[in-house]
């Protein structure tokens, strides 16, 4: 583990710089979802972080260890959901000027809630331009430094606090599902679990529309999708990164993926049984759970439910006329 | 307060005996909520608790505290809410038999939940006759002991834990506010508030379209309504009761009303920024709080959210095409 990019150290610090700005979320348990799985189940509710998801550790850890001079030029990143709105806050505690580029076609609550917390948002055309292009122009021409979304050490490091606050709230797991998209918190959950609980199997969640992940993680050869079309918006990232993809594959037990229906199946449980406002890529960890997707999962299980940032009037679309659960006794 | 028919030394026992059966629900804080209030709150979570309401306090209790013969022979409610499923519970985890009268039209999503836990059901027509008289009538026959909702000492006890566990959980309060319907929940808070913290300012809220209480509270006279147009179906109740109004009347400070669109404004803030799913009756004194009701009211305030069942179409329905807060700043 020593020669990966991140470190069980690196969370640790990360945890330092967190406390007191983080929110030390609660982990949920319901009798319900121990008697469907016959297992003891803990999720850690990452849709209570501040900003609504686990990004906000992730980008506050990477803000904290800038350097004076970086920290007053100012940071840069490019993304239309929870890392633009995480990154704007932490700019905001710290006194770090945020500038966030974002589709023109971004939806107006997600660009009003970034601008909310004080970051500059340049708009761009998806057609004319990629964002990482646009941003490497940007930041170079004004002094920015880029905070990317996942592939970063220190976001790593920050996401995985969220998985070493949960074992230290329960114990050791015997297991632990954790959604992925780009893989950051996917890798920081595996750090921070084969330290504290070295026999926990770690196993990543993706949509199988986005399956980029899964194929990459059992050829260990990097693989990518091109705009999938998932309802699980955080999971519909190109490929792991550079960072990501070594500790994928290193910490990483087992990965699968999930269907649509499985998806939306797990919120409207959480929603109706749990009382948690989840957002669909927040479920991805319970749809796996609760669609047995590993029949011989058993004893304690951890599952990160990641964020809770939904447009309501979006989701209403989505449901089911007849709502009670899909999910099988 | 000796002299009321229900007394601290009622709640402490009824905590004794929910010990392990009820869930000791979470407290949530936000700092959006303080911001916007320019006070220290505390959300008493009872969405969390079995069955999705505080009800099952109060169920737990009544039926815990019968006579072995009374356990043996079973009881009977009527409700097409809360309280039936709570009663289906608590009868199931002690082995007393349940039967619920339920009007033949309510929503098959709660009979089948009722049903499920394991209560029979028992369907009337509203228009042929009243729950009370059929109540009374199989009761009789039936030798079965009634379990009202909210009149009846044992239920009130009950649900004046959640306020006991909510005191010690964060101290002293300077304000809580309760929502208030037949005042089981109310009447409890207040005994519990009044005991453990007396210097705090006891306020009941209740829709402005169902606002008996409320004038029964100020004029010191019993008043009723007649089937109020209220989103929040568990504030329809009548009139206060025998046991609640005068603890109502002795210990409550100040009762409120909110409007429809208040409540609707306050269910939809806590959906989507605190990320609970709450019932309209349970956003009550959520509404009263980021309405401003009581302008003077800072410090540290309680809020009880009373339960988290709801149909989600139906509900998701009711939901603004643009779902921004309307919660001034």
């Amino acid at each position: 583990m020593t020669d990966l990019p991140v470190t069980y150290a690196d969370l640790a610090i990360a945890a330092q710089r967190l406390a007191g700005q983080a929110n030390l979320t609660p982990v949920m348990t319901s009798r319900t979802v121990d008697q469907l799985t016959s297992a003891e189940v803990f999720f850690k509710c990452e849709n209570f972080q501040r900003t609504g998801s686990f990004k906000f550790r992730g980008a506050f850890n990477a803000l904290a260890q800038l350097s004076e001079a970086e920290k007053q030029r100012g940071v840069l990143t490019y993304s239309s959901g929870n890392h633009a709105q995480a990154i704007a806050l932490a700019g905001h505690l710290l006194g770090i000027a945020t500038t966030v580029i974002m589709p023109q076609d971004a939806p107006a609550v997600k660009r009003t809630a970034t601008a909310g917390y004080g970051a500059t948002i340049i708009p761009y055309d998806r057609n004319q331009t990629t964002r990482e292009q646009l941003a490497a122009t940007i930041a170079q021409t004004q002094g920015l430094t880029i905070i990317p979304p996942y592939d970063y050490g220190p976001v790593v490091a920050g996401q995985g606090t969220a998985t070493k606050e949960l074992l230290e709230a329960v114990g050791a797991l015997d297991w632990l599902l954790v959604g992925c998209g780009g893989g950051g918190l996917l890798a920081g959950a595996a750090i921070a679990a084969k330290t504290l609980a070295p026999h926990c199997r770690v196993v990543g969640v993706e949509p199988s529309r986005a399956d980029d992940a899964t194929r990459s993680f059992y050829t260990k050869t990097l693989q990518t999708v091109t705009n999938p079309d998932t309802i699980a918006d955080g999971a519909r990232t190109p490929s792991l990164g550079k960072i990501t993809f070594p500790i994928v594959l290193h910490l990483v037990d087992e990965m699968v993926t999930v269907s649509e229906a499985e998806i939306m199946a797990a919120l409207f449980f959480l929603w109706q049984r749990l009382k948690l406002v989840v957002e669909p890529t927040g479920a991805l960890a319970t749809a796996a759970l609760l669609h047995h997707k590993i029949p011989r999962m058993q004893g304690r299980i951890g599952v990160i439910i990641s964020g809770g940032n939904v447009d309501l009037p979006a989701i209403l679309a989505l449901i089911p006329r007849e709502s009670s659960s899909e999910i099988s006794t």
